[in-house]
């Protein structure tokens, strides 16, 4: 891919892989423009756009062939490589990831879960080992981990996440509700759940306004 | 609130009020926009140009009140207002968001929490009681609830969907892997986990090219 992508399209190019390998399981081989339009709901144009980006993937009369351009998205995506993940924080939230099986089909691959409770060292969830947080750095240092998954309060998440950055991991799946500073080399994504829910109840306070005004 | 305001500024909000609840947790009573802009890192022009929306909460030479921007920007949110909510998917990220209590400071009640599996049927999590989800319908006619939190695999997503429109829900947290078929008036705001995970490995894998091509 010699060209840059927009932003735009990137952020799409999960959505159309979702609807792709669901296609594959219902046992649709090829699909055309409009038809993959009317399911996704975007314009027949725009998924001619972004699809073009990543070259013909497409023939005319022919429409696109279904697991050829899942498969290239995935590739895309990075998803034909093996992502080594560790998880920190075996909370609540920490746990449900843990036993969240789907993420291995797309390469990434849970092999340490790390929490500072006593009462949880030597167990294991779905056989993943759960280790005491201070056994962190030796385990970065003699195991190959690309992506942590930071599960932890607030107020403990960024000296850990100094700590990761000094241990050689590549990316964070930040679900902390805190903004960590790391270098930029290292890639952080965020998922601030209580701002999704503030912007559901700014949405829902809006409508309700001009429903208000309305009648 | 009369004019509109731009949807970057509102995605905005949320961070602000997280940033100035901290600064109420430590103590901080006022602050300029310069001090606010090296905490957020974002430039102190941006600030007074988003926080300027919401009329005159800065003062030259005093800077912002910090309880009362913070409480100003939670009512734009919603957040002064009581938000019912309930649960339908008591799975392990179900458990996991049952569980966070701090929703409710917000004003996030979460006063019920469905499931099919008759194994949990009468159990409680954080006193909020488990209904088998064919008692659903019952709940909505009897019970004021504005938003449902949906934890179910995708396969059952959509028709519990349906039932929450009929039943009158306002809006939908939805975790499930599936875009939800729902009226306009209805709000939906999406949490699809593992397309974050791929904008990371994405993101990853981008990094990765063009470090090799430096090299």
């Amino acid at each position: 891919m010699d060209k840059d992508i927009s932003r735009a399209v990137i952020k799409r190019l999960p959505r159309y892989y979702r609807y792709l390998a669901t296609l594959i399981d219902e046992g649709v081989e090829r699909i055309s423009s409009n038809d993959l339009s009317r399911r996704m709901r975007v314009t027949a144009s725009q998924i001619r756009q972004d699809l073009n980006n990543f070259g013909g993937f497409g023939q005319q009369g022919y429409g696109y062939n279904v697991r050829f351009l899942h498969d290239e998205i995935g590739k895309i995506l990075g998803l034909d490589a093996t992502h080594p993940m560790i998880l920190i924080g075996a909370g609540n939230l920490g746990q449900a990831l843990a036993n969240y099986s789907g993420f291995d089909k797309s390469g990434f691959n849970l092999i340490g879960i790390f929490d500072a409770d006593p009462a949880l060292s030597g167990s294991m969830i779905r056989g993943i080992p759960i280790h005491m947080i201070g056994d962190l750095d030796t385990f970065l240092l003699e195991n190959k981990v690309e992506i942590a998954i930071l599960t932890l309060p607030k107020a403990e998440a960024p000296q850990v996440a100094e700590r990761l950055v000094e241990g050689g991991i590549k990316a964070i799946w930040n679900f902390a509700h805190v903004d960590l500073d790391t270098p930029d080399d290292v890639i952080v994504e965020n998922v601030h759940l209580s701002e999704s829910l503030m912007t559901l109840s700014y949405n829902l306070s809006e409508h309700h306004k001009s429903h208000q005004t309305e009648s």
